[in-house]
């Protein structure tokens, strides 16, 4: 264990090594992530993976306060990712909790790393947080023109959302059969076994 | 409406469109599907999409009934499918119920559509439900050889599962801004409108 930081989780390699096989196609960062709505129905939308906060196992995304999935990560905290990756065919499942870091954190950490991910997005990424209410009736489309906000502070609907995976599925298609293997967290450490697929 | 079936809902036309436009690649028929588990918690997987029910609007899938998600489509029939097309960027989100068709179905209509199921599985689709329990920890390779099954009579953990969209969320990123549409069902009619992104 680093000073600074958790283990790596023994998961953690396979998925660098498929983040880096499949580098060639954009679309390898979306990942489909999982949540429960109010009344207990799956919710499940594509987000871009921001890649892992430093030091830990967590995975980063970025949301609008606005959004379903900012309003379940409150009451519901369980979430689950499925990551698919065409070149190599592989899948890793990823259950965990979800955490949300608003304008409003007192922590000057998560302050910091809100920032900082605001600072890497994109003009037209950074334009849609001053959209009207995602989900409300089309509004006309000059609610939808004008200049990126600056990026130096990120407007009060930006979110972080982390993923604190508790449970990890990976799947190899390839294999002959297949390959699967589960790890799963107990406390600080993860144990890992090679299971059916 | 047709003598046989019910209309065919709005939404459907976007789906073939997308479906032609993203022939080209194989995993454009790949659709994540999320369930509920027994513990309230989000479970999430990929899944081959097999086309629609004929005369409905229902999506066909092919299951283990030794699987998660077979299990919980009887304990907890909400699903959601997110069904991401890289080539034309666009998200379709259909929540709906899921129902299973398993060896013991009542019905001959059910009996059928299963019977038809198993037979347009490959060779190695068919051989993956002789395989041991999913899921478990790991057997030998060799519980993994033999031939596939015959194609003429499906063996007993295959399953068919159904989805009946009630509501469905279209995004196409590449608008401008981008466009969505949502859908919902009300009883035999559905009702559209355009919202925010």
């Amino acid at each position: 264990m680093g000073e600074l930081g958790v283990t790596l989780a023994p998961w953690r390699p396979a998925v660098a090594h498929a983040l880096h096989r499949n580098r060639s196609l954009v679309y390898s960062r979306y990942v489909q992530l999982a949540t429960v709505d109010e009344y207990g129905r799956p919710a499940n939308r594509t987000v871009v993976f921001r890649g892992f906060r430093a030091n830990t196992n967590q995975l980063l995304f970025v949301t609008d306060r606005r959004s379903q999935k900012a309003h379940q990560a409150v009451i519901q905290p369980w979430a689950e990712i499925c990551w698919y990756f065409p070149k190599t065919r592989e899948q890793f499942r990823l259950l965990g909790q979800i955490r949300l870091i608003a304008v409003d954190t007192p922590d000057p950490a998560d302050h910091q790393l809100r920032q900082q991910l605001w600072q890497q997005l994109s003009d037209p990424a950074r334009l849609q947080f001053t959209w009207p209410q995602p989900g409300a009736a089309a509004a006309g489309r000059e609610a939808f023109t004008g200049d990126p906000p600056p990026n130096d502070e990120p407007v009060a609907p930006f979110c972080v959302l982390l993923l604190e995976p508790e449970r990890v599925d990976h799947l190899e298609l390839r294999g002959e059969p297949q390959n699967r293997w589960l790890y799963e967290r107990r406390g600080d450490t993860w144990g890992s076994q090679q299971i059916n697929p």
